[in-house]
């Protein structure tokens, strides 16, 4: 059995997940939004303010494919500086020569490089009525875009770039029946559970929504009360996993992903794990675990990074449990190591992040 | 050595590009286009009427990835009512079973389904004043796309859709200098050159363009004369030529696209072969041989196919030089025979449009 240092199996599912992606070539798609949700503040730290958070998705994009971001000067950062986690991911795809293709899945500011485009539209303030419009059509496109690169890489990582994620996150499993109130993760150290759940309790009042009155119809959840990733990721996923394994990069807001699967395709989840860092594990303010355990079991595998091996203080902060995760940034770290057969360590990475950083760092 | 019953060697080199892909994976990438050159009356069969022309390239693509077309009813059709080669691509791609990504190179009607954006424009007319703007980005953007499918298939199909493409790419190929009067192909069984000469001319005219002028400049030569197909198949061509084998999938359009590379990148030109069809290649009224030798001479296949071994008048008209190529009709069927490793026959291919035919034929 193939382990890799630096690489921490969750769960017991993980280990046949790790044998399954031992040596493969992957693809990285990295699916951007926005929703105007995720500009309330006090909301998300993806952006140093809440306007510039529509720029902070094709920002990420730009550094993924060009090592430079085009949109805006520096790279994203929060209110207090910390750089996107996008800083992990580029390290990660570069030094293990993995693709990246970035997909639309709605935005109002669109990057400055190419990406695929799906028909999506950039989501409203669920405190505004419904979020999404054209949520069928945009997740029966990305089927069919998930079909086709099944047939182009061994396995898939599918990450998310997108504000305000884990709240509309929260608010489809809540539709769906899922009891996740307090267990979605937060970019800050101090999780806003009550302001999400605040939120969400008017969003589903206006709205005459109940719990779980959405049981059996995610698309609909999605539409009221979602954002233009989770249509993406899911049917991405999906078409993907007719012919090879995916691992959901991110934390909790892949729980919702998940939720999302196993209504619409269930078997499809025998192929998926999700992908995340140990900050995700570790965070006492959110449970992915459990969340996991609700809506059906698959592996979870998590990137041992500690950021405590850096004497940036920039970088130290993930330690003190900002951004945790994003932009794929703990699957494709994992992605790296097994596609080198642990060639790759996390000295390595270590190594092109502070590289990436160090470069940046003026301009933050 | 692996020869190919069904596959014709038209050069020389093609017998080592053949090495090459034997058994291999690959990927088709359809690019997409408009221009208001396109419609002028007589210029080309690409659409019932001139108008309707903006909905062929969207129509081919949804045909490709649906087996029906969401723009339009039926499939696109010459004014004869010849259906669309695209229904030969769609034969091929299912049998072999070829993953098809559409790139929007710069479209009046965008696709019912996804597709790659690289921000491009359709074109004008030529007759008034420069035909594209962004070609540089869509250039380079294209370049990213291409690099990251290296890391995807074996090698790479790129076809194209686009009406009055010819024209556009003889108007290329005369501002870069090469003797291409006369030997560019039509979708019309007689070949308007005349028309095509004198619409050059006068553009040529207004613009202050001598042939031979913007030798050195092929971008500039796209920007007032060419067409949105030429920054993107050039582009994509050059990104995935740094790791794998292209085929340009297309007739004389085609030449115009080697000619761009010629002067870009021209090492690229080394991992580059033409696939197209026997009537291109037997075509009395253009020719590719003749162009590709002054340009640069790079293998050229072509598949043999006859469709005097159907009864149906509508597939039997690609006999008398309707249609020709298009929508990478040639290089698709050769892709499908190769990767077989030759257990798909030519056979099989006919099998196929003869369904798809029959399963449009009232609609046509």
């Amino acid at each position: 059995m193939h382990l890799f240092k630096g690489i921490i199996p969750v769960n017991k599912l993980a280990y046949d997940f790790i044998q399954k992606i031992f040596n493969k070539n992957p693809g990285f798609l990295c699916v951007l939004g926005n929703t105007e949700t995720g500009k309330i503040p006090g909301i998300s730290a993806a952006g140093a303010n809440p306007a510039i958070t529509d720029y902070t998705p094709p920002a990420d994009l730009e550094l993924l494919y060009y090592g430079k971001c085009k949109s805006i000067p520096g790279v994203p950062i929060t209110p207090d500086g910390i750089p996107t986690p996008a800083i992990i991911t580029l390290a990660a795809k570069t030094i293990a020569d993995i693709p990246v293709f970035g997909v639309n899945g709605g935005l109002r500011a669109l990057p400055l490089g190419p990406y695929i485009e799906l028909g999506g539209a950039p989501g409203e303030s669920i405190l505004n009525g419904a979020s999404l419009s054209n949520v069928k059509n945009v997740f029966e496109r990305a089927i069919v875009i998930g079909k086709n690169f099944s047939k182009a890489f061994d396995y898939l990582v599918i990450g998310e770039s997108i504000a305000g994620g884990t709240t509309t996150a929260l608010a489809v499993m809540m539709a769906m029946g899922i009891n996740a109130s307090g267990k979605v993760s937060s970019s800050m150290s101090f999780n806003p559970h009550d302001l999400k759940n605040e939120i969400i309790r008017t969003a589903f009042k206006n709205l005459k929504l109940k719990q779980g009155g959405l049981k059996h119809d995610p698309l609909k959840a999605i539409e009221l009360v979602g954002d233009p990733i989770q249509p993406v990721c899911a049917g991405l996923a999906i078409g993907a996993t007719s012919g090879i394994p995916v691992i959901l990069a991110g934390g909790t807001q892949m729980a919702a992903v998940v939720s999302i699967i196993s209504v619409l395709e269930e078997p499809a989840l025998e192929n998926i794990a999700i992908g995340t860092t140990r900050w995700l594990i570790e965070d006492r303010s959110s449970d992915l675990q459990g969340l996991i355990k609700e809506i059906r079991e698959i592996p979870i595998l998590a990137i041992n990074l500690n950021f405590s091996v850096f004497e940036e203080p920039g970088l130290r902060a993930y330690e003190e449990g900002v951004v945790k995760e994003g932009v794929g940034a703990g699957g494709m770290s994992i992605s790296a190591i097994v596609k080198s057969g642990g060639k790759i360590t996390l000295d390595d990475i270590y190594e092109g992040i502070l590289k990436i950083y160090k470069n940046f760092k003026g301009k933050l």
